[in-house]
């Protein structure tokens, strides 16, 4: 069976993804075939069109996001049934321990072929039963983003109702969902952005303080002004990283899931004097993305920024490489 | 009544600390007299000395480590009662949250006069009964340093038995008590030093790896192999924490105290993607010392380095600015 996918031949950026028709997967033992009406895009897409990430193996059909139905299921593959509408985990053998990802752990749509395609092939126990009450565009928003930032927000970062979050740099997928998820717990939202527009659908999304970091050099400042905060999460890393630091309440944390603008130069004394923690993170474990499945069902809507055909993909991807989203982008299929 | 003390009339290193007889303290309401019969020196005193502390007023009584036995008591304190055998806990006001220190928190010895001095006037709650089957030398030796590795070690670093920690720069009081309650706690212990003759001393207290950063310029990498490394406890900053970042096992965790050779850069990617956490900490609170003080009951003894009267005190603190010793500088009153 023939079927379209967005593949990648070659290193170059965005627009080396080329739509074709390729043989569709078959499910392997414990695996399950879904056929994907909808998928996401992630910056992770874009650094693999442009080399920047490790062991990358070509051609390969990219993407780690998606939603449809159950399609086929390999040999000894339970749940879900065949035709119920599911959502997939894109974080394969995270493994036993719920601190961090074991040596096995990988990420689908690299080495894995992933999701940009009609169908997909993932072990049965990445595929979830979808909540109710989502569009198979917002069951696609969810995946990995929503993973990412369930953990940060929570599992790491710890916030609590009626404390107070700095989301730095918002517009991407996963401070997007910080935001939601924020807002849903409780908490007070300060977001930063260099776009006022960005900023103004942060305040429709409810971020109770908003700074545009661009016209307001003293960001950092203007921010601890207004907290005081108890949880920075932060995926730009540099000098923004640093000021975010020292912005934070004594006692806070600051969880951190990239690193954009490079390494960062940080005073032990702010750190140590003020009992900080600094926590890395990455993704999330099976019971991240069950949790955040469950709070997503309680109640939470995912922001989408546009929606694209899959033939569109370049198009799409060239967007989030220009960083002109606020919220996901999506692939229909 | 007059007494003798140890008092810094001005800044210009240890030198300038000068014994004197000088009015003995009265304990305020809610205050203990405490009789010093041993004092301890700490970093924190030798950098008083050298104006490197926020803060500093003139002249004072330095020294934050005591014991002794309870002397009189001021109105409305009670507990212990006069003569018994007692320690002091430094940390003054630490405040309601045992995740971080309060706003009026400080430390004995600098603004409030400290116990270099036949008599220190402190509040009721941090005079402790003394643990049983200890010298007043060794009761003196816990208080800074025990209290600070305790809450390294445990409260912040989490070890566990069957653990292994990384103790970077062995010999000062702190790390000294971080391998001592590491070995108690049944945990493995890697220790660094530059001193061939201080990593034979941890091997004695139970070291199970040392490693010379003198003699050994890739003493991370050495470290890393003898691991994984679940807990780094640092105070020494700069490149030597980068380096101690990256050689903690992924998931693992990261505790400072001090930063003595000043900023560290960091690559944010080396700490999300690892899941690494990065903590903070400095002093500790009143259930840190309460804990502290039924370790030590439960069978750890202090390392002394050596033991001065306190008219040499010029000559012991420069032993500390020298960082010769292994272990904690005594002073007998």
């Amino acid at each position: 069976m023939l079927m379209r996918a967005a593949r990648l031949h070659e290193i170059g950026g965005p627009e080396r993804l080329t739509v074709e028709s390729i043989e569709a997967p078959q499910p392997g033992p414990g695996e399950v075939l879904v056929a994907v009406r909808a998928a996401a895009l992630n910056h992770r897409d874009v650094f693999i069109t442009q080399g920047l990430y490790p062991n990358i193996t070509l051609p390969r059909t990219l993407g780690s996001d998606g939603a449809g139905e159950v399609a086929a299921l390999g040999e000894g593959a339970s749940a879900p049934v065949v035709g119920a509408a599911c959502v997939i985990d894109p974080m394969l053998e995270w493994g036993d321990d719920p601190a961090v990802w074991g040596p096995r752990a990988a990420i689908l749509g690299m080495p894995r072929d992933g999701t940009f395609a009609q169908y997909v092939a993932v072990p049965a126990e990445n595929v979830y039963a979808a909540p109710r009450g989502l569009s198979v565009e917002e069951l696609a928003a969810l995946p990995l983003a929503g993973l990412t930032a369930y953990r940060a927000t929570f599992t790491r970062g710890g916030l609590q109702a009626g404390e107070t979050v700095l989301i730095t740099g918002i517009g991407g997928g996963v401070q997007t969902f910080v935001l939601l998820f924020a807002k849903h717990a409780g908490a007070r939202v300060i977001a930063t952005s260099g776009s006022d527009a960005k900023l103004a659908r942060a305040r429709e999304l409810g971020a109770d303080v908003t700074i545009n970091y661009r016209t307001d050099e003293q960001w950092y400042k203007t921010a601890r002004a207004a907290g005081p905060i108890d949880l920075v999460v932060d995926s730009s890393g540099g000098a923004s990283l640093a000021r975010a630091v020292g912005a934070v309440r004594p006692g806070g944390r600051v969880v951190i899931y990239g690193g954009t603008t490079g390494d960062v130069t940080l005073k032990p004394f702010s750190i140590f004097w003020q009992h900080l923690d600094i926590r890395g993170t990455s993704m999330g474990s099976p019971q991240d993305f069950r949790a955040m499945l469950d709070l997503v069902a309680a109640g939470v809507r995912p922001a989408i920024d546009r929606t694209f055909p899959l033939n569109d993909i370049a198009t799409a991807a060239q967007r989030m490489q220009d960083a002109e989203q606020f919220g996901k982008i999506i692939l229909t299929i």
